[in-house]
């Protein structure tokens, strides 16, 4: 009995937790956030101050906030590169990446959204995609996006006096609200989709299986009604400036488009870097290039040169190259010591292009809440004030990066206070390094469902579960990376403190409520080329 | 009808080509050496000529022959430790390997045969262990062992002027001829057989569930006839010098002498080091610490250290401090420079363990021919001679372990000639480092069957194929190195080949029969102490 009431009494206590203690006009975090930050505020505040000295000399010294570059990739998981062992394992080289984790710090446990559109829509807002109805990816037409209403790390910046920049696949939907350059960044060319419009959907991809029932000569060919069954009709990407009335298609899609498309945004990312890198004003970058995607078969004339020799190790080799670009510039622009770039994949590998394609040493890819789907591959680098050669083990989520870059670019006060945001102030893990973060949970969501929570090194399936009594849903991940062996007897300690977890996490959704999903006019507000 | 012929006389010509080509008195390899040998006949052969000099440099400035020290411990994969990643990752630290690792060469494809035993007569021998009866993990009570007409490598570099000892785990039977002391080495203390004994078949593993059904008071109440169902009385380790008629058994089994044992063979590879470190002649130690394995629960007033805080993350912590007293001790002792240290796992994770225990980010664990059963971790460390920080791509087998420690040492003419010898001379891999490898084959045993090729990236399972037609067991391991992806339409080119690789092998076999497991009286020899 005295166990049930001290449970209970505590789930009281820290439910009500977040309205009691935090006061008006200030961010407001998950209610796990508070469970944490009470039992070290101290400690964090002063080293926050200590943070905040380092910041004010670091600006003292190069008259800027630092810029920042944030490089993300697709479908990539721990054990494909980064040193050379995961190179020999895989059969390409990765230099440029490799020496990015040995020039800054490895993260063991970043964890993202278990697809694109949820990933990226973290990243921009600092918050859980089930709070603004960006929780499944979209394909199009989809007619729905993230809502203009959505406050993006390009918007906090730029009130913070950053130049901002969007290049690569948004993938955050196709109506008008939801394109880059109508969510706070002055210039962007944005891929409104994923890649396998414009890799696989085609005579390509058809030639190489990777695409089945596309062409008109492949339809069933007496009972097929409906004609318009077909995504034909698309735009690969956006090109267009904050303000912008319209948005001016990019070009029609196609195989030789989508393969221009990746050199344009590294041009436009480089201009970007350059024209920024002498102007009084700091610049905030997100370059998410549509990589390692590309045609699943060789092109006309091509010639494969790794040792493993398919699609996807070769564009795993475009990709190094290009995030050697980035880094290769701001070297010589003189630039390094003032700029952050964290560079990661934005969810677990897709499995089902298997045998070829990316891979995960954890169990589960994109889509899934297991470690494959969601623990991906990343590094953050700031040559003199990050440490090199590093590996961080602490818990760090991709909505923490919206909250981080809005404290590094002097942007808190430009977070709004009138929503959750998930997103942690992380500036004292990068700059301080392994074991200074300031969250040891993530919840993580499939789709609109809380799947599994995450504490420590402990993690609780709730997909799966036996409803009414716990099951064998409970994981040691340092003894279990791959979530293979269950427990629920050795680990019934924690049932109730995860129950609470959810609990807590729940109760605070009925204060402030998810938004639905933004429906609208698809491609609204594009020029078309006329095709 | 034109590739039948070709394959036809293809089969041909290769099965017959060792006996051709071979003169009498040369070491006589496996049939698919030489169809790799004969495209790099000439390059090699240069090669060696310079490995020559490079060595006879090394020999005039050194006064010797380099030390050889191979250190080799139980049941470990890839993404254990190695580097500070794999420790996050699995909530341990090894500082020491992971120094082992940046001072020299990390090997991406070590092979291993799939368990204990297998694997440790493979590098005492230098063959596969079916070509010696020594092709299954052995349980006490045996009555089996390694052959004493095998050649070890103690063997060989005794007679090329080594000094040899053996401290640790043989696990190479507990019949008499097959003691490390009456296989070639000057001294010894050998552990019999696994450390299931000594750590789990007792009161504290019964308490842990780590065992069932030991203890008297366990049994079936009524119907257990038979008494002696138990191996009760059994020889954890012995200690012997060459020439010693009787063998003392070191210590009754039992939880404390097997925690001393390990202390106690660490200082006895300490002493072996530092008597010869000054002498004229070169030493070889085999080190093959009981670990990473202990008994399964916290010991009365012990606490663990770990952040994983289980038995096996204690003992690779252990490990690592064991390990990196060696290599310490070598730098003090100023013979880093002249001493070869290969550090490595006898073979994959032992799953059965789970969920505490070893893993792999490969499939398969210990037992398995999968990756994940013969895929290890495996350093090399020579300073001044193997390149610091690189890794290794080509494949290596442990048995060549046993050929290339006789060519540095000088004893390749003290290699039998009589019978295959699997290892094949990796000198060139290790001082000219990654692609200089000898090999792009391996032959898996699974026990007794021949389970799988491995050739290049590609690999064949036999098990689990259907009979009489190919089935879906041909695997591209860079691109799919978990074997979770079989293919057949796509590599159906390579099965001739792979079929013509078995057959090669098996046809050899023919004229070099394997020697059956040797039976002899259980624990002969041995002087046992009084209980």
């Amino acid at each position: 009995m005295g166990v049930y009431r001290i449970i209970s009494v505590t789930i009281c206590a820290f439910i009500a937790f977040p309205t009691l203690t935090v006061a008006a006009k200030k961010i407001q975090h998950d209610a796990e956030y508070y469970v944490v930050q009470t039992q070290h505020a101290e400690q964090w505040a002063a080293e926050d101050d200590e943070l905040d000295k380092r910041l004010k000399a670091l600006r003292d010294k190069y008259g800027n906030p630092p810029n920042i570059v944030h490089i993300m990739w697709d479908d990539n998981g721990i054990g494909e590169f980064g040193n050379k062992l995961f190179n020999k394992i895989r059969g390409y080289n990765t230099p440029k990446i490799n020496a990015l984790a040995k020039e800054g710090a490895t993260f063991a446990r970043m964890y993202t959204e278990p697809s694109c559109t949820p990933s990226r829509a973290a990243a921009l807002t600092g918050r859980l995609p089930i709070r603004c109805g960006m929780f499944k990816v979209l394909f199009p037409p989809d007619g729905m996006g993230l809502p203009g209403e959505e406050v993006t790390i390009a918007e906090v910046l730029s009130k913070a006096g950053y130049a901002t920049a969007f290049y690569g696949k948004a993938h955050q939907g196709d109506i008008k609200e939801s394109y880059p350059h109508n969510q706070g960044f002055d210039e962007a060319n944005a891929s409104l989709y994923n890649q396998a419009g414009p890799t696989w959907w085609n005579e390509l991809g058809e030639a190489a299986g990777a695409t089945v029932g596309w062409s008109k000569d492949t339809w069933d060919k007496e009972y097929a009604l409906d004609q318009n069954f077909r995504p034909y009709d698309y735009v690969m990407a956006i090109e267009a400036k904050k303000g912008d009335k319209v948005a001016k298609e990019w070009a029609v899609p196609s195989i030789e488009s989508y393969n221009r498309l990746h050199s344009h945004i590294e041009k436009k990312s480089m201009e970007f870097i350059q024209k920024n890198a002498k102007s009084k004003e700091p610049f905030y970058l997100a370059y998410w290039p549509n990589l390692p995607v590309r045609p699943p078969a060789k092109l006309p004339g091509e010639t494969w040169s790794t040792s493993s020799a398919n699609w996807y190790a070769e564009a795993v080799e475009d990709l190094d190259k290009s995030v050697g670009k980035v880094i290769d510039e701001l070297k010589r622009l003189g630039i390094a010591e003032n700029t952050l770039v964290i560079a990661m994949a934005d969810n677990g590998p897709m499995e089902e292009t298997a045998p070829v394609g990316p891979w995960s040493i954890f169990r589960g890819g994109k889509g899934s809440f297991l470690e494959g789907g969601i623990r991906v591959t990343a590094w953050a680098w700031w040559p003199g004030v990050i440490e090199p050669d590093t590996v961080i083990g602490d818990i760090i989520h991709i909505s923490d990066l919206f909250t981080t870059f809005a404290r590094l670019g002097g942007g808190m006060k430009y977070i709004p206070t009138d929503r959750v945001i998930d997103g942690i102030d992380q500036t004292a893990l990068l700059i301080n390094g392994d074991t200074h973060g300031r969250r040891d949970y993530n919840i993580v969501y499939s789709g609109p469902m809380l799947a599994a929570i995450t504490k420590q090194q402990f993690k609780r399936h709730f997909i799966g579960d036996r409803p009414g009594l716990v099951g064998k849903g409970f994981f040691n991940l340092y003894w279990d990376p791959r979530e293979e062996h269950g427990m629920m007897q050795e680990l019934l300690w924690a049932w109730g403190n995860f129950e609470l977890m959810k609990e807590r996490h729940e109760k605070l959704i009925e204060k402030y409520p998810n938004t639905p999903p933004r429906h609208g006019d698809p491609l609204g507000g594009i020029e078309r080329i006329s095709r």
